[in-house]
């Protein structure tokens, strides 16, 4: 029988290819500290989980916190993952393929649960974010390029080969002259994300003979949204299209997972709710008619999503064992 | 403690606009017996569940089957159903919305489960057909429209409002003069469906001048696949733009879910592999390269899909309680 007066935790670790954050949390979510180590991808990344084993050791001992009151680690990395924990194409961490639930394990001696980077940020939206209180949601992240993450019935959405929730590369332009990341031509990502914006208002530009403020400028997704926000017509027609391209995308994700919200998180997101009125009328335009009432909402936890969701993920994993 | 000599049964109804269609099943999935009886839609369909249940207690005293060697009985009807067995919109039953597990349960007086009829025609090839040995399985069934269904983890994806798996409205074209069923534009169905093909066909047909022996016809679906197998060179061109719509629809839906196989069924599905040349190039194309390996494979069951899936359904549902 646990003593229930005995403050129980969980670590949460989100990797990324520059630094690692790493939180510290209660069972319910409150989370107790964060804070973040380099990354060392020298050596094919050899050091990264030495290091974040190190780091939560060195935490428990500062803080008094004893084996047998933490529950796990979760982490989320950039890559796919298998069922079994094994982490695929990880390359800029300097990864080859490999166990990583295993190995961490071996390395903190506590239950360990793995899950890709965008999925986990999902969950942790999810968990205590702005998807709380809804068990089926679509994550959509807008960044420098367009991640995402499907939560349904309160749990992530791998897929077959861990490509759940890769909503970056759906297809939306049959004549894009420029290659995306992925080799194809016309995703989601070319237009929706940060990249996208600033692609899509060059074009504009390109088109259109009117004068505005960002003509000859070297300029931001950020500038775009402040250009409009002061009455440049040009920037004003650039969000108009991008809102119509990530509008159409959410549609199609929508009509075939229906969720009950769709969060919206990265850089892009935080022009805030203006974001939802370049969106709604694409959306419901191309969506499927049962699923036109999709909630929208803005992500809450920012950078700290990946370590809530990478908590939750061994919470849940040691729950149902 | 059942005596495990004594045979154990399922029964699986599939409700459609004409006849019902029933199963008697044992609880492996062996079918038994099937027969189908009309579906009385007249005084807005209030005798089409007594009907059923009738027939499901005739066809027990007939066979000497006792109540306790009947799991229970599972049901498919086309519309979306709430969590709690409250269908919406079955309008061609001739049903407004009213919670129907809980009628038919008592009527029969028996476990009951309901769900959508094009889900649980996904459920019953992920049992017992095209879908076996595999967990996340994407059904499509090309018929008069275009239906689907998801299998997540063995279970039926049903969305938020039961739209999960509406795979015929996701949308592919721009500027479709035409409406489609739902009172979106450019719908996959449009092109996807038998109807589509023939659509399809009769664009080749008006675009160009060569002859074609369907030229000045009133053709259907399969007359198309029968030209092309003959060599038309017009019925080829059409069903090569018919695979590309399917292939991208297809592709992307997969890019948001990445299941392991997606199985073809309904009128169009007919024609056999040459189906799956038809689409795979397109399929590669759009689709995310994480899941371009997604296998494809025929439905088995036919129109037996329904009382499968719904046999099904109501077992899991028992046997998780």
């Amino acid at each position: 029988m646990e003593n229930s007066l005995i403050e129980k935790y969980v670590f949460g670790v989100d990797i990324g290819g520059t630094t690692v954050k790493i939180g510290l949390l209660d069972v319910d979510g409150h989370k107790v500290e964060a804070w973040e180590i380099p990354t060392r991808t020298e050596e094919n990344g050899i050091y990264i989980l030495p290091d974040i084993a190190e780091a939560i050791r060195k935490k428990m001992e500062d803080r008094g916190i004893k084996d047998s009151q933490v529950v796990g680690v979760g982490a989320g990395a950039p890559g796919p993952f298998g069922e079994d924990g094994t982490i695929f194409r990880a390359v800029n961490l300097g990864w080859s393929d490999f166990n990583m639930k295993d190995e961490l394990h071996n390395l903190v001696k506590m239950p360990v649960k793995c899950g890709n980077d965008a999925n986990v940020a999902a969950l942790g939206e999810y968990w205590m974010g702005g998807g709380q209180g809804y068990k089926d949601m679509l994550m959509v992240t807008l960044g420098t390029g367009v991640g995402g993450g499907i939560i349904h019935d309160g749990k992530i959405f791998n897929g077959a080969t861990g490509a759940g929730g890769e909503i970056g590369h759906i297809h939306l332009v049959d004549d894009e002259p420029n290659q995306c990341g992925c080799g194809n031509h016309g995703c989601l990502e070319q237009y929706a994300s940060a990249t996208g914006a600033v692609l899509v208002m060059t074009r504009v530009l390109e088109e259109r003979s009117e004068d505005s403020v960002l003509r000859g400028k070297d300029f931001q997704c950020k500038d775009i949204f402040d250009a409009a926000k002061n009455g440049d017509e040009l920037a004003k027609e650039a969000l108009r299209r991008y809102g119509e391209y990530l509008g159409k995308g959410l549609a199609m994700i929508a009509s075939t997972i229906n969720p009950e919200i769709i969060v919206f998180g990265g850089g892009v997101s935080k022009a805030g709710d203006i974001l939802f009125d370049l969106v709604r009328a694409s959306f419901e335009k191309y969506v499927f008619p049962g699923a036109k009432r999709t909630k929208f909402a803005l992500a809450k936890l920012g950078n700290d999503a990946g370590i809530y969701g990478a908590a939750k993920l061994v919470l849940d994993s040691v729950n149902n064992q």
